[in-house]
């Protein structure tokens, strides 16, 4: 499975603070070499960069982040933002030495559309394609999928390359509904089906929202994806026992040639204490 | 999910001594009223008991079990065993104010058949089919699944109602070849597609036999089990760690209406330590 690695964004809080994003207004390298780093030795295939609390310096935050990011670790950039500045600032910088980019996101709402496709055929980048239009984020999963379908249209015909595409259903808080969950796993079911060698990803966290004991239900929430042919997440790399329970799945859905994987992290100590 | 608390089964062992076989022998009353007092405290919907490795003596071990066992909780049994005799004298001194007996297995083997079906029908016991027949234990999933559609057949024609069997698969350890995880999951998923009202249940741990890090596999199996529609599980139910991954799946799954569930034992501190 392909990590994304979502420890930095500015949204996220340490203990209900907004450590994170002080953090980027005080310009602190060594706070996000330090976090770059612990989720790339986790096993973060690319580290995802968020700034987009920061409406107004978003650009400048996002290309520093940039080049912190890259002089700590050798891992591809996750391009988090909806904002085509921040997006042409921060890849501008970007040593591509590090791998391809991945873009997240481009949506068929049009402005977006038009402001992210340029970036994602310049750069050649990977593309997180979000489920969502003109007409907002759909509750309904028949829409959702609907939309998820005509992004994948309207990319491949703009020669993005389907193995390039990585599509998200969009995740809700199971709190705001007890058929979201479902919801989500069929349409990631149906795009499979439809779409071989198109690939699927989702902001797992999010299903946790305002919910007691989170770990547990994103650790479930990934597993069931996987279930279901996910090929990557935007997660927590430095959650062990999620990570733990990823390289489990792998082995049990046939993803890790004779458990070789499993096996290999279990000596290297990677399940001790879980 | 039902649960069906595997721990009272004189084939585990514990740091390789077979404690379990041993304290049948002894007939140590306070060893498996406790044993079978955790289970129930912990969510065991009912208890397994199985004395297969006496070859002699089990008729008499498993009806002294069946009596330590009901006279501890107010839970019902699974009575676990291929032979008829031990099955007619635990039977025979069940306290059905317990709740109904559940049949641990009838198999299409003709032998076994004969001799099981009775017990399941006189005793209107609910019954865990097992897929395999006079051919044996099949490797190929194909024809597990057409065993175990002719075992649904001939349960129903012989009366008992779809509602009360339980279908096994079979669970394949994932050493043996990494095909048998989702050939697993496959065959519960058509299962429950094609014969809509019956169960599916599975003895998970059996998937990790051999491997590192068992308890790992055993929780990603059941998630993902859970996410085809396993409707019950022989596990260890002291696993408080799959235990809130059961919860947490059912919530997700839309199988706990609000997470009300996930929320209560959230607030009972099931996941404190997690």
């Amino acid at each position: 499975m392909l990590i994304v690695g979502e420890r930095i964004n500015t949204s996220r809080k340490v203990k209900g603070e907004p450590v994170i994003e002080q953090a980027v207004i005080n310009r602190d390298e060594k706070f996000f070499a330090d976090l770059a780093r612990a989720q790339f030795e986790a096993g973060a295939t690319y580290i995802d960069i968020n700034a987009g609390t920061l409406t107004s310096g978003e650009p400048e935050a996002l290309e520093w982040l940039t080049q912190v990011v890259q002089d700590a670790v050798d891992a591809p950039i996750c391009f988090d933002t909806p904002n085509p500045m921040a997006l042409e600032s921060a890849l501008a910088v970007y040593n591509t030495q590090r791998g391809r980019p991945l873009i997240n996101s481009i949506t068929a709402e049009t402005l977006r559309w038009d402001a992210t496709l340029p970036f994602v055929v310049q750069y050649k980048a990977k593309v997180i394609a979000l489920a969502m239009d003109d007409t907002g984020i759909q509750q309904d999963p028949a829409k959702r999928l609907s939309v998820a379908q005509s992004l994948i249209e309207k990319l491949t015909d703009a020669g993005v390359p389907l193995d390039d595409i990585y599509v998200d259903p969009l995740t809700f808080p199971i709190g705001t509904g007890s058929d979201v969950g479902i919801a989500m796993l069929d349409i990631i079911d149906k795009l499979m089906t439809q779409y071989p060698g198109v690939h699927t990803i989702a902001g797992i966290s999010n299903i946790s929202h305002g919910m007691p004991a989170r770990k547990l239900l994103n650790q479930a929430m990934t597993v069931l994806a996987l279930g279901k042919g996910l090929a990557a997440a935007i997660i927590d790399p430095n959650d062990r026992y999620l990570m733990a329970l990823i390289f489990a799945s792998e082995a049990l859905l046939g993803r890790d040639e004779y458990s070789m994987n499993y096996i290999t992290k279990s000596r290297e100590g990677a399940f001790e204490g879980l």
